[in-house]
């Protein structure tokens, strides 16, 4: 049974400050609840629909969950999704853990990435790549917003990531930062980088003066048409394809 | 001075319906309207501040079309943008034009992408690499649709489109087709491409079967972790990152 008081407190995450007070968030859809239990985060609730429990059953119960059968339109009541037919998950948020910087990868950083969707989406592009490490200016949009979960396809369950200053971190870290300019070097002729951080700008501004000091090399993705930019999140998908391509081989 | 049948004749270009039997559409935002003002696009309708008023009278009065004065309230009760303290425009659609295929170019084909979203971005990815003309299936999102605009940047007014039945267009042409598929060739060990047409599936089903044996390279952007595909506006901006990367050198 679905009581009033959890659809109630259901309802509070869609709000930040909530999301921070109770340090857990939602995830909707089943492909995306699937992905939160087969992960590390520690689920706590599940909404499942008859159907989606059936067919999951063995999955549901090896966890130890509180699990609540409820029916397809309860589920989008609760939820964001205007579709919902299978489940929604209550998981318990992560601490904001700091991770060393290592030889063997790529780190995606985002200077002030404001939009929830391309956040999601930079997720989803980092994980397609293999690039585990994501690190996040304090103003970077938030991890757990349902936007960001729903965008990412489950992607952020595979992703190490750490909010913090970013001038401090460049500084402790002191490795190549690749920086993602209009006016740069072109990225089709670089030639094999040092494994570094590739460093994206917020979505009007681009990267801030006071991080520019620590970018070692300013590179472009080149245009031959009219259009004055591309989206963050295109963009960093092209600057990963270009920096897989010539690290792999 | 606008009258209340001037707001109702806009808001009804919000839907599709009307906007085909208008044949008009409209742009919101500075930056696009001045674009539309400078591009082939017949506008018959501008709203605009006072402000943005001032700062391009110029421009504006070299145009015919109709200039009423708003606040920018009035702007935000029309359109569809959460805030516009600029301008909006109202803008007669073109004809749907068949282009022929030459060599000197690709032309990017969908196949159904349904997402506004993913359209006007695919437009605004076309137009940073140059690529003019665009191919839809009759099932694609529509081109005039506000979110396509608005995604695009701008860059609406910088393609060529034709809406038909890509199998019979394909069979015409009788050129190579690049399709986006998540089992074909690695991207990154094409060599350089014969100019042909990219072909880019529906965001859940991919590339119908219909249009598989027009195919003549199935190719994939290679992944080297656990996200099982990329949005497709993503993957079009990838691949066309490679093509050109192949072709202009």
């Amino acid at each position: 049974m679905l009581s009033k008081n959890t659809v109630k407190f259901i309802k509070t995450l869609h709000q930040k400050k909530y999301r921070n007070q109770e340090q857990k968030f939602f995830v909707e859809g089943g492909k995306s609840v699937l992905e939160v239990l087969n992960s590390d985060f520690v689920v706590e609730l599940l909404l499942v629909t008859e159907g989606f429990y059936e067919s999951n059953q063995k999955i549901l119960l090896s966890h130890q969950s509180e699990i609540l059968k409820v029916t397809q339109k309860q589920l989008e009541s609760v939820g964001q999704f205007q579709s919902n037919d299978s489940a929604l998950a209550v998981v318990k948020m992560k601490t904001n853990q700091y991770f060393e910087k290592t030889d063997d990868n790529l780190v995606i950083a985002l200077d002030d990435v404001r939009d929830p969707g391309n956040l999601g989406t930079i997720i989803r592009i980092a994980d397609w790549y293999g690039i585990q490490h994501l690190l996040f200016s304090e103003q970077t949009a938030e991890f757990y917003n349902p936007k960001v979960i729903q965008a990412s396809m489950g992607s952020f369950t595979r992703v190490k990531f750490y909010y913090g200053d970013l001038k401090e971190i460049f500084n402790r870290w002191n490795c190549p930062v690749y920086g993602a300019y209009l006016n740069g070097s072109n990225i089709h002729e670089l030639s094999k980088p040092d494994q570094g951080v590739l460093l994206m700008g917020n979505e009007s501004k681009g990267i801030s003066d006071e991080l520019e000091p620590f970018v070692t090399n300013k590179l472009t993705i080149p245009g031959y048409g009219h259009a004055e930019s591309l989206n963050v999140a295109i963009a960093t998908a092209i600057f990963c394809d270009n920096f897989k391509r010539l690290s792999i081989r």
